[in-house]
């Protein structure tokens, strides 16, 4: 028996700064318990790094990973760029930018109601191909043709695909170029910041694949028992009518789909890059991307429930997706978005906190992983004995 | 111990194409396990009968019998027709056809609300009376006239009675004359379909009473356990505080119900009917009752949630239900009805499928019947396995 | 062993009206399994005082005290007068009487939105303080100025705190004084109510502190299993994100919080003064302080599901809780109120009955205690038997 490789097997290595010991024990203790699992683990607290923690067999401090929809949250912080600066108004139709958007009765839906996966426009007839994301505005057009799944504004339900093609189209008719180049010359290269909306080819040498899910037995029996039916909404909402794989492509472990970065699910990056998009955000990585009436605009809760296609009771924020007793991943204030793998980013203004979490393989049952909230809780109550 | 009775009774009888045999199975199952089940099921695909079963002592193929609140499917196609000939707007407000129906805060609800349950107007002050239902004028004044029991669009509930007060009314002030002529000379008659809306006398020797429950033991104690009180909303709205029968004469076992063919409850039919009324929606019976944009328009869901009367997962499209992950009975874009008796009957043009589905005795407890809807769940992976 | 005392212990004294003698039954059986526990219960009907009892060590029936959030229901019923007099528009925009509350895209908030809770102004930036609930125009001037925790009307969650401010404000505009002052000599004056929003000096000697829950070991692991992050919006609601204690002054404990008597959570009075504010509403203690059509307007359910701050089915009318099935204390057309401890009021015009119940120590988990609900039902019982 060789204790002193089960030591360092469960040990992260990093950096917390005093008053942080405890995040490090409860990722330790993470690893201890499950020696398949890696992670990255970042956190800023006005504007000091507190947290930059990595450990685990699969993920070194170096690595950036696939994040899928952690993405949409990048997507909407530069969004949110064009209301900052009294381009895009959340109050308006969306048909004041995108005048096609009109059709079959959604004339009247509103850019905030849009933004918070209430329009219904889960899909489109006959499903989204791959051509439909890598040029967005082809799928943008046939969702504009269609007709919801249900009555705009009478539900919400997670656009788990649809949410990047309506962003970037949105985004491209007010600001005349990809959401991507916004986000690149704007947002990330200024601020020399680790996570990309489209990988630059000087990066793909510490691009880690994303492992897939290891469900337990018991989970796979659990996950069989409440399978939706083929044909179900929730299945047509991910694209996964035929049970097919035509969409990852678009998806960071392909070479193309990390090139192109689709913004629902295709960024890559470090924790410590997800961290630093959020502490921009805040204002404490070089100038401030957004003003504070803007965080407070985007930031506030939309609509909250059981999502129609989750089937889960979720909260969502203008893009991003709120804490609610679920996934208390942060305080009320709090504003961010977890991704199928179970990453996690996001903003709290009520502790001035930047956090980015990346776990590896990708965790079962998909979205925010319960260790990576627990983790957020950690340092959210260091910060609170701290002041 | 005779084997051949025991095979006999727990086999049905009828036709199903090839590729369809699994069908038939399962419900051979059905019957092997209970022998008071009774059975009538119909699929049409593509416009071709390939399930037409019958099974158990009470039904015969030829039988009709009441299946209550698939009546309303029925009611719904029928005033689609409205809808499809340009003279019913959904977006309009409910006034524009029926003044006298803004009384009391009523003012700016729209037709697609007052169809989709969203209304309000679940009974009367002083409960509804046989006279409002088989005169539906009658009972629509007072509904007029009333205060709805939450804020019409904060809430749904199911309108177990009042929807056909609603619907025949609108249908009456539009069309100036009854929903049941109309289905009668426009759909039922020309496709000689085999589901009434007002059953004639010469049909009367086919008409088999629907049997009364049989909850068991278990069932009995866990009903008594959850029963609302007495004077609950859920209560008024199923008209039952007095506990009385007063409005059996409206229901099919009543000959002057099934007369009426009053269009929240009272239709008969066989299941192979109500198979044909929605083939004949999908436009392969006859001349097509329905155009594309009315069948998308009346299928998209307008809500969903916890309905406030019968405190379960709901969804509802125009006078449909949608089937959701408690009663997923057809693809995301199937609409159709369930009945209290365990009845069901729907169209899925993600199929192009027809199906209808007439247990006895009557299921506990009330609403779709869950091997009703495993049914159409092997229908439909038949039809995926066949193309 | 004295069982002579035991008996004394465990029975209620006051009186019933014959047919009423179940409720007393009742009672008793909850005093004899709950020695810690003291009980005033009233029931007026049709007019008629048919219950006053009270039992048990702590209170006796001259007693009075602070029954928290049933203090909201009585400021309804105050604000409602103005209603009844045509001053206040239930369907007007807040505005119309405080402009201020314009501020932060609340310009079309309804006041019959700001009165069901769905507003979304749960607690201010930097947590409520004593000053700005004892002048509650100073908390009124922050709730204005205040972006909502949610887009007012997505959700609805219970404003514990705020909603005393809210509708002292509104009151105050409409008035041109306090809602306690139009209470004090409109409605309890001159009927001799025995419940004060605001307790004079000569009553002071009646009261009877609110005891301390005492939570079970059981129900404690289970409330520190379920507490929600102390940074949660439901804490925040609950201004209670410091764990501090100070609001206490505020409320009926502190003599200063019972002679100000805010109106969300300070009145005082005794069960038969909290039936007496309700059959007063009815018509049965002096002048009608409503008539019907605002008594139907006031209790119409506003808003029904998940509350986005207690995380639990509620449903609300203007200002009252409607029963439930999780609180089924009256029936569908009644409207009343619980409070933190246990205590509830209500006025049930199905039945025409005015109710009221408080019970010591204070109760675990908060809100209407399940005894007081179930002898609501029992009060309801004998009523439906009498006739």
């Amino acid at each position: 028996m060789n204790t002193t490789t089960d030591i360092d097997r469960s040990a992260s290595y990093g950096f917390v700064a005093p008053g942080f010991e405890a995040v490090r024990n409860k990722l330790d203790s993470f690893l201890l318990d499950d020696q398949r699992y890696s992670v990255q683990l970042a956190a800023i607290w006005k504007g000091e790094v507190v947290v930059d923690l990595v450990g685990g067999p699969d993920l070194t401090s170096d690595s950036i990973t696939g994040v899928y929809s952690v993405s949409k949250g990048v997507a909407t912080v530069t969004l949110a760029t064009l209301i900052a600066d009294g381009r895009l108004d959340l109050d308006a139709p969306v048909t004041t930018y995108w005048p096609e958007f009109g059709a079959a009765g959604k004339q009247s839906v509103l850019v905030r109601e849009l933004l918070s996966h209430q329009v219904g426009l889960v899909n489109v007839d006959g499903l989204l191909e791959p051509e439909d994301l890598f040029n967005s505005s082809r799928g943008a057009s046939k969702l504009a043709a269609s007709l919801p799944a249900w009555r705009p504004g009478s539900a919400f339900g997670y656009h788990a695909w649809t949410f990047g093609v309506l962003i970037e189209e949105l985004h491209r008719r007010i600001a005349g170029e990809s959401l991507q180049a916004t986000y690149e010359r704007d947002i990330r290269a200024p601020r020399d910041i680790d996570f990309y909306l489209g990988l630059p080819e000087s990066q793909e040498s510490r691009y880690r694949p994303t492992l897939p899910m290891e469900p337990t037995l018991e989970q796979q029996l659990e996950m069989e028992t409440h399978r939706d039916p083929r044909d179900s909404l929730t299945t047509f909402a991910f694209n996964d009518m035929d049970n097919d794989s035509r969409l990852e492509v678009v998806l960071p472990n392909a070479r193309a789909g990390r090139v192109a970065g689709y913004a629902a699910s295709a960024g890559v990056g470090s924790a410590r890059g997800i961290a630093q998009v959020y502490a921009a955000t805040l204002g404490h990585l070089g100038d401030p991307v957004l003003d504070e009436a803007t965080i407070a605009a985007i930031s506030q809760e939309q609509i909250s429930g059981i999502d129609r296609i989750l089937n889960e009771q979720m909260a969502f924020a203008i893009g991003f997706i709120k804490p609610t007793q679920r996934i208390p991943y942060g305080s009320y204030r709090a504003f961010g978005h977890d991704g199928a793998g179970g990453a996690l980013g996001f903003a709290d203004p009520f502790h001035d906190l930047a956090f980015g979490y990346s776990p590896a393989p990708m965790q079962y049952p998909g979205g925010a992983d319960a260790r990576g909230v627990e983790l957020s809780s950690v340092v959210r109550l260091c910060i609170q004995s701290h002041t």
